[in-house]
């Protein structure tokens, strides 16, 4: 690989991680304001999200999805466990949920495609770990 | 969820199981009518795969790749090493690759959209182990 191609791959890594990490706040802001703005940065208009148990397509459905999620399991934090690995216009990382201090209730990896712009398009999650019902 | 929900969510992962195999299939099926077939089987006409190293778009292309990686590693076998994990129009499964008996060379997890049909749209592919280059 030629300096010129490293350099180019680890730009566009940034900004992917960049919008992996406005991603992740999306879930843990709860200032209405800041969320919504959270969520313009990482998602694309026509974002859509599915997981087994929710999805939402566009902001505003993010938003109200995430709100409610927020409402459901207060002081719960969303926290990425892996790298962020990524390579051509897809991404997934590992992440975990539950209070800020003590182990997670929920774990699961999230797999993401971007638009030429750097934005989530999709966001597919699925569960590895999630309390008995 | 009622019992009809349960039969036809047992109903749908059975038939995403299907093409999850024929999936399998086709990386080591190495005749060609029959790696065609399995193709044709498991993948939308404009399937489209993605890995770190590779692509291919079509059945024509998938089945260049394929026939491509036998040829350079011949013997080896593709083995699913997880469930087959599905919701809505997505499905994640782990895979080895590598001689048929003994440990396995390379490790990664599949990502994959079906059509409404129940074919592979696409197919991203993620490493968990590789080879020191």
């Amino acid at each position: 690989m030629s300096d010129r191609t490293s350099a180019a791959a680890a730009t566009t890594n940034g900004a992917v991680e960049a919008t992996v990490e406005a991603y992740v706040a999306t879930w843990n802001e709860t200032d209405v304001a800041r969320r919504q703005a959270r969520i313009a940065q990482a998602w694309a208009d026509s974002g859509r999200y599915r997981d087994p148990l929710m999805g939402s397509t566009g902001h505003g459905e993010i938003d109200a999805m995430l709100a409610a999620v927020q409402a459901r399991f207060p002081g719960f934090v969303l926290k990425r466990t892996s790298k962020v690995d990524c390579h051509n216009d897809a991404v997934r990382f590992t992440w975990s949920l539950g209070p800020a201090s003590g182990p997670s209730v929920v774990e699961g990896v999230d797999f993401g495609t971007l638009t030429p712009e750097g934005k989530l398009a999709t966001i597919v999650g699925f569960i590895d770990k999630m309390p008995a019902a």
